[in-house]
């Protein structure tokens, strides 16, 4: 292992993240808030801490390259510097007092969860909710290369299957090759991102707004600068555009690069994205029919409420235009099943993945083919081609320690404290699958600054661990890994 | 497939539970009770159907072996016919007049469920009651039978792993086997149910319920003469009896009989039984503290309460002495985990069994290690064996569809009737488990009664797939399985 430069790394990490913290201190100057000297110091704590780790870990006689172990460490090591860093501007301001709180929001933005602790947002200076949702922007960019660039190299839970057709450099040095598909593919999010604010603002959401949304849509992020989300502006107009870019921001970023490039044939054949779509539109027909006179007027009503909202909770984005906590059982309990499947891989959704879905729906049913011709070979295919039983064997167990970590978590959180069950058994979904609101007390027109601080630590334990696909954060605490 | 000697075994089968159906007749004579008649009709029905059928299908040419695929029809149709026929006594003497009830009833009887629809259990004659409980045990002889002697040789959901030890000559010839096994563990079945019914009538309880309790406690059945199950009698002693004979009844019975041959080591080794027994002990320990003083007054009465519920939801049993559903989320949510683990491999529990959930769990904590060393080749070892890769493939695909059966279950539920989202779990995992009682709804001081005809279908049917290892049932459905 070489922890110096991977402390190197994370040194030339934060320094840029100080440097970008002081892009939301040109909102004081603008709207004459008093927000400017909290971002100024926290740039300054965070830059300089960064400079000092980069400069006392400087890679001696050329050694730098970091091995395979060291992947995980650098992973794990960025997100959570980030979220320590990313907390100071809200103890700086004061907007939250309690440490685990800070950190909790800055979890939920670094992970693109999108879980709040603040109880009147609309309160805060313009500056910290432009970081707020910066930080969600910022944490969905590191995911896209965390997920199709880093981890399909390190082999971890079937991503294997992604990255394989990720643009850049076929070289076999890691590093030039992540640089090369880094800007590739952060230029489609940028452009993307681009488009949506115009789109927004176009509708007639207010400029500020329309950024801030469409850091936290493109990020599948989901923290509003409004105290009850998207449902603020009541327009159908803006509702239906942001049902759109969730379902965008949900996609694989490598089909979307090569669909942007002519290629839009890799995105029709590509059996994931098929799933994902037929998936969602299973789910947005089936609740739309339930609600259509139980809950609204007509199916037109139902369809613009069910499709946000599947949407919303299927990408992990988490946003809300309604109440779906007072939604019937079967609305909700497909809603949080849908919090486990999440989005595709290669986007910046969270959740076990589509593809994985795929797999283990496929290795279910080969079962049942093996029990009849005990004999029989059958492999299981994505896209035609199949899948080796090293990969299939290592999505399984991913599988497992999901719902493992998930269940784990649901029982210390209610041991932790009296909540309800729906309540908890939501949380740990909603934070696990980087989702944000879930059901009962942490239900979208309520949210997290109720809870103890134990439960607290616990989901955003939760919510790094199921954005960095569990295996990064749960190496690290196992002993063989620290051995030589 | 030899569907005509299928038929024939079927057909003999239908005959004996035709003659077990006048056991309950001696009753009304004793009693002087009016559910005679009812008995008898019952009986002849059945016997008759059962003797027509065997005749009809009288094996051609000594065409008298079954093959592979006729194992799984003769287990399905052999719980399926006994569920149809076994309902008649309730229809006949009037005790349910809604077919869809007493096939539930029944279901919930030979599967060895214990969910009942029947609201006021005291008002029905001794005959019937013992009927009911008597199916339980007879359900529970089949179970060990199918667990131990036949899945196990069909290869069904790593059953393998299971049957190797049992005790039998070891022909290649299936039926001398099974016969000489089954005899074997009949004859510990039964004098464990006998040392059961001296116990509680020793305890205090009167006879005839003693008798009833002895069949479903050995069965993980879990009905009871009374309305408030073992509740009503209010006695320390018998709470603590129940409670080791549920724990017995979740124990592989070949290690019982091997035990009672004198070969006490074989059972101390057992990684499955250890297992079992601290995974017991656990939930046992952690609710008591929990429940200590915000529910009961001291450590004493939490304890005899926590382990009585405990093993009666682990070994899918499901009798009451509390009503759970009033203790806290982090009790409640244990105990619905509880539902899905289940009892041992081999005994007469439900679930998806302790030995599955070991090998699991093994699975996914060797996934960290193989991440940590790529080319390491790590087997997951039972017992000090390890486990081959088909084996470890057919119990995560077990793992896999009692997931896809149990969430498909509770989406339909929910669609077919408004129900809590609680109630609507609970249900689907205490059918599919073979428990009896969920929370909400169909908690302990609840029933399944006030639930809508689909929803009645729906979960017996989770109860027949569970019962039978989902394999089973589910080939049958595979359109492969009737190609020639």
């Amino acid at each position: 292992m070489n922890i110096r430069f991977t402390l190197h790394i994370i040194g030339n990490i934060l320094k840029f993240l100080g440097l970008l913290m002081l892009v939301p201190a040109v909102f004081p100057l603008i709207y004459h808030e008093d927000d400017l000297w909290a971002l100024i110091m926290s740039a300054l704590i965070t830059s300089g801490f960064g400079f000092i780790l980069e400069r006392l870990t400087k890679p001696r006689h050329g050694k730098n390259e970091i091995e395979r172990k060291d992947g995980f460490l650098v992973a794990t090591l960025a997100w959570l510097g980030a979220s320590l860093f990313g907390a100071l501007p809200y103890i700086a301001y004061g907007a939250l007092t309690n440490p685990a709180d800070a950190f909790f929001e800055s979890v939920a933005g670094f992970t693109t969860t999108g879980a709040s602790v603040i109880t009147d947002i609309e309160a805060l200076p313009h500056g910290i909710l432009f970081w707020r949702n910066f930080s969600q922007w910022l944490g969905g960019m590191g995911i896209i290369v965390l997920g199709i660039a880093i981890l399909p190299r390190l082999a971890v839970g079937g991503m294997q299957l992604m990255g394989l057709e990720a643009p850049g450099p076929t070289t076999e040095k890691i590093t030039p090759r992540i640089t090369e598909t880094a800007k590739k593919l952060w230029a489609v999010y940028l452009g993307i991102s681009c488009l949506l604010v115009l789109s927004l603002f176009l509708a007639g959401m207010p400029l500020f707004d329309s950024v801030l949304h469409s850091f936290s849509t493109m990020s599948t992020g989901g923290f509003s600068p409004k105290n009850i989300s998207i449902a603020a502006y009541n327009s159908a107009s803006i509702d239906a555009i942001i049902t759109v870019f969730m379902f965008i921001a949900g996609m694989n970023f490598v089909l979307i690069y090569w669909f942007l490039h002519g290629d839009y044939k890799r995105l029709f054949r590509n059996s994931e994205f098929k799933f994902y779509f037929l998936l969602n539109a299973t789910a947005i027909i089936l609740i739309t029919l339930e609600l259509r006179t139980s809950v609204y007027h007509d199916i037109f009503e139902s369809f613009r409420y069910v499709s946000f909202q599947v949407l919303s909770i299927s990408t992990t984005t988490g946003f809300a235009t309604e109440n779906f906590d007072i939604w019937p059982s079967f609305a909700k309990w497909f809603l949080l099943l849908l919090m486990f499947f999440g989005g595709c891989a290669g986007s910046t959704a969270g959740g076990i993945k589509i593809i994985r879905t795929m797999v283990l729906f496929k290795k279910g049913h080969r079962e049942l083919q093996k029990i009849i011709y005990p004999r029989a070979v059958v492999p299981i295919r994505i896209d035609k081609k199949p899948i080796s039983d090293e990969i299939l064997s290592s999505i399984t167990s991913f599988f497992l320690l999901y719902l493992f970590i998930y269940l784990f978590g649901t029982l210390v959180v209610m041991a932790a404290e009296d909540i309800s069950l729906v309540t908890a058994i939501s949380a740990c979904a909603a934070t696990l699958g980087n989702i944000g609101p879930g059901l009962g007390d942490v239900g979208p027109t309520s949210n997290y600054a109720h809870l103890t601080n134990v439960t607290k630590v616990v989901l955003s334990f939760l919510m790094m661990t199921g954005r960095l696909e569990l295996f990064t954060i749960l190496v690290l605490i196992t002993p063989a890994f620290w051995k030589k």
